[in-house]
C-alpha cells in the first residue's frame, strides 16, 4: 500500500523583482567575486535595451565578461552544443542569461557541460531519449535576467531544446539547473514584439492551468519511499495552487492590454511577474498535455513562419505551439475536476453560474477559443501547415513525452 | 536622489507539507549524513504524538540523537543559552526542532551559537540591544518541524526571545538562521490546545495583515545601493503579497473552525499552511505595529496565567500579545492605504460596499474585535494586569523595536 505521504517542495530560485532593478547586476557579480563572467543571449537581443542595461552596469563596476550572443531561438542539441563548446573554451566563474527561455536554457545547458567536461551530451537528457542521470556536482551560479513574459525559465531547473534527430523536443531537468537568481526588470519587455508577448504570455497561461489541473500531490504514485527520490514535478498542491491561480488571475487581467500596447507598462509589467508566479507553479506541480503535445508540434515544423521572431528558420513558438490544442485538451481533462475547470473558466471571464459539472470542459474549451480569438492566434493545426498525414508524427513525437515544460 | 530600485526576494526555506510528512524525517538525516543530531522539543511536546512520531523515525533509520527538551515558552536570553551551552558540549552535525516558535527560535540560536563557539551572547542580537553583527560563516542544516499554527519560524531567518534585562523582546535576524528544510505535517497540530490554536492563529492573522499593509517596498529609504545591503525586510511588494492576501484568506475561511473543534483536521490543515504562507508573507515584507507593540506588552507581563500553555511561569502568548491592539493599529494605519484595509476587513466578513475609504480604519477595527470576541480574546490590556501606570513602560519598550516578528 502507498501511504502517499507525499510533498510539495518549494523549489525555486531567488528572485528579485523592480523597475530597473538589473541595473544592479554589476554589484551583484562583484558581491559573487566574479571574474570572468560569461553573458549569454541572441543576436536579436544583443543589439536591444535589456542586453545594454546589462553590459553598462557590467562596465561601471568593472567586471570582465565574454558575450555570447549565438543563442538559436527554440534551441537545439547543435546550437547547445556550440554554446557548451564555448563555455568549455573559457573557463567562466559565473553565468549571466539576458533573453527569453531560449537564452536562459541555453545558459543552463553551458554552465551544466562546461561543469562536467567529461559527461556525454546524452548523459543529462531526460529519458528515453537521454540516459536521465542525476547531476552530482554544483554548478557555476547563474544568473537569469528574463526578457519575456514568458517561460519562467529563471525559476525552473529545466532547459528545453528541440533534439533534431527525432524532430521532437526534450529536455534536461535537474535542480541544479535553477539559476541562483533570477532578476525581473518589467522595463525590459517593453521590447517585445507583439507576437512575441503573445506567444510567451500564453506560454503563461499554459503554464497556470495545466499545473492548477495537473493530478493531485496525493493522488500521484508510485510513492517513493525516500524523499530524495521525489519527482521534480510532484502534482498540484496547495502551495501551486496559490502560484497558479494568482498567475491566471493576472493573466485574465493584464494579457489582451500587455499584447495590444508595447507601452502599457503596468499590463507588461503584470504579465512578467505571472510568469514569474506561473513558473514557480508549474515548477512544483509540472504541466500535462498542452505542453505534452507540444512537443512534436514545434519539432516537426515544416514551413511555418514565425511574425516578429526575426529568426531565419521555420518555427512554432513555444507558446503557440502549447495554447493551439488548450481548449481541446480542458474539454478532455475537465471530468477529472470539473471545479477547477469551471473556476478557471470564471477567472477568464465565463458566466459559469447556471453550468453543470458535466459542461466545465465544454464551457472552457469556448472560453478559451474565445480569448484565443481575440488575441489573433492562428486558427488550428492546418494554418501551421499540417495536414491529416502528420497526425502519426504528431502522436508518435507525444507518447514518450513525460512534463516537459 | 534615491531610484528606489527595491527588491523583493523569496526568502523562505524549502518547505515540504503532507499529513504524515515527518515519518520521513529519518531518511531526511540519513540523506544529509547526520551522524549526531540534536533533536530540540519543549517538556510538554516531549510525550506527545509530534515528538513521538519524529523520534520512531529516527530509531527506525538508525539515527544517531540526543534529546534537548529544556526549551523555555517564550524563550528568554537565559533559556537560549542553556541551549546553546547543551549544543556547544556536543558536537552536532543537524540540528531538528519540533515544536512551536519558541522550539524553532532556541534551536536556530543554538546551532547560530555552536557554530560561532567565540561570538558572544549580543554580537549577532539585534541592535540597539545587541551589536547587530552580521552571520558570516555557514550553521549546521536545521529542519523545523512546527507543531503550532503558527509563527511561521520554519520560513524565517529569526529567532525571537525576551531579553530579561530590559524587559523586552528584541531577536537575532539573519538569512544564515533559516531552516534548510520545514517539515509541515498537519498531524502535529491535532493536539494544540484551544488557547494555542488561538494565539497561534492570531499570530497568522497579524503576519498577514501587517506584511499586507506595510510600506511598500518602492516607497523604503534609505535605498542600499548594493543589493547585498539591503534589508530582509523589504516592505509589501507583488509577491509578498500574494502571500499575505491569500494567508488572510484562510484565516476568514478556517480559523475559527480550528479553535472551537481540534478534531476538525480540514480546518487545523489549512491553517498550519496559512501559518507557512503568512511566514513567508512577512519574511519577506516585514511586520509593523501589532509586532513592535507586542514586544514590552509581553516582555513586562506581570501574573497573566497563559490557559492551555502548561507553563509555571507568567506569559502573555506572543500571539496574545500582537492581536490585542490590532484593532487600533489598523484604524491608525489605514489612511496610508485605505484599499487595503478595506480589502481585508472584506475577507474577514465584513460588507465593505458603501464604505467610504476615510472609514476604512474603523470598519477593519470593528471587524477585528468581532473576530476576537467570537473567539473569546481577553479584552484588552487591563485584562492582561496592566494598568495606567504602566503605559510609560510599555512606550519605552515600543520605541527601539524595529521589525521584530
Ligand atoms: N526552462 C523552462 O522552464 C521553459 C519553460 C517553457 C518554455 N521553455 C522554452 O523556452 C523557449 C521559448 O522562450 P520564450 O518564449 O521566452 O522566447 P525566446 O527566448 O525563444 O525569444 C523569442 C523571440 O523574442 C525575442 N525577444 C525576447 N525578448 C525580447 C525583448 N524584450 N525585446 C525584443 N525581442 C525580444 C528573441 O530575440 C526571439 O527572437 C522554448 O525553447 C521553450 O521550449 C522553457
Ligand atoms: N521566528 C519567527 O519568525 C517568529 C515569528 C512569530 C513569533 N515567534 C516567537 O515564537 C514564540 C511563540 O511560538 P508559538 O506561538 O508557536 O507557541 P510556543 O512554541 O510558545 O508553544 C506554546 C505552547 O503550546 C504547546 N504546544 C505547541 N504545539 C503543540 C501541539 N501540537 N500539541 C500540544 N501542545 C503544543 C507548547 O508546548 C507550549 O506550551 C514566541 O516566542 C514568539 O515571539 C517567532
Ligand atoms: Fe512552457
Ligand atoms: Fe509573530
Amino acid at each position: 500500500m502507498c501511504v502517499c505521504v507525499c510533498v510539495c517542495q518549494m523549489a525555486s530560485s531567488n528572485i528579485r523583482y523592480g523597475e530597473g532593478v538589473s541595473r544592479e547586476i554589476g554589484m551583484d557579480l562583484q558581491n559573487l567575486g566574479a571574474r570572468n563572467v560569461c553573458l549569454m543571449t541572441d543576436k536579436n537581443l544583443s543589439v536591444l535595451p535589456p542586453v545594454k542595461a546589462v553590459l553598462e552596469s557590467l562596465s561601471q563596476n568593472g567586471v570582465n565578461y565574454k558575450v555570447y550572443d549565438d543563442v538559436r531561438v527554440e534551441p537545439t542539441d547543435s546550437s547547445f552544443k556550440d554554446a557548451i563548446a564555448f563555455s568549455k573554451n573559457n573557463s567562466f566563474d559565473v553565468f549571466v542569461a539576458v533573453g527569453g527561455g531560449s537564452v536562459i536554457d541555453t545558459c543552463k545547458a553551458a554552465n551544466l557541460y562546461a561543469c562536467h567536461p567529461d559527461a556525454d551530451f546524452l548523459d543529462f537528457v531526460n529519458a528515453p531519449i537521454g540516459k536521465g542521470k542525476p547531476v552530482t556536482g554544483a554548478l557555476k551560479p547563474l544568473i537569469a535576467v528574463p526578457t519575456t513574459a514568458g517561460t519562467g525559465s529563471e525559476t525552473t531547473g529545466v532547459a528545453i531544446f528541440d533534439f533534431e534527430p527525432l524532430k521532437a523536443k526534450t529536455g534536461i531537468a535537474s535542480r541544479a539547473l535553477r539559476p541562483t537568481l533570477g532578476i525581473v526588470d518589467p522595463l525590459h519587455t517593453l521590447s517585445m514584439p507583439e507576437r512575441v508577448a503573445a506567444n510567451s504570455g500564453f506560454d503563461v497561461l499554459c503554464h497556470a492551468l495545466e499545473s492548477y489541473t495537473a493530478l493531485p500531490y496525493n493522488q500521484r504514485s508510485p510513492c517513493p519511499p525516500n524523499p530524495i527520490n521525489r519527482p521534480a514535478y510532484q502534482g498540484s498542491n496547495p502551495i501551486s495552487d496559490v502560484w497558479s491561480r494568482h498567475a491566471l488571475n493576472v493573466v485574465a487581467k493584464f494579457m489582451k492590454r500587455a499584447v495590444r500596447d508595447p507601452e502599457d507598462l503596468e499590463a507588461r509589467s503584470s504579465m512578467h511577474l505571472a510568469s514569474v508566479f506561473a513558473g514557480i507553479g508549474f515548477g512544483n506541480a509540472g504541466v500535462h498535455l498542452c505542453h505534452g503535445m507540444s512537443y512534436p508540434i514545434a519539432g516537426n515544423v515544416k514551413t511555418h513562419s514565425a511574425k516578429g521572431y526575426s529568426v531565419d528558420h521555420a518555427l512554432v513558438p513555444h507558446g503557440l505551439s502549447v495554447v493551439l490544442t488548450s481548449p481541446a485538451v480542458f474539454n478532455f481533462t475537465a471530468p477529472m475536476c470539473p471545479e477547477r475547470h469551471l473556476e478557471a473558466a470564471e477567472i477568464l471571464g465565463a458566466d459559469v453560474r447556471r453550468v453543470k459539472r458535466e459542461d466545465a470542459g465544454g464551457v472552457l474549451a469556448d472560453t478559451l477559443r474565445q480569448f484565443l480569438l481575440e488575441l489573433q492566434v492562428e486558427d488550428g493545426l492546418g494554418a501551421l501547415g499540417y495536414s491529416k498525414d502528420d497526425i502519426p508524427a504528431l502522436v508518435r513525437g507525444t507518447i514518450p513525452q513525460s512534463q516537459n515544460p
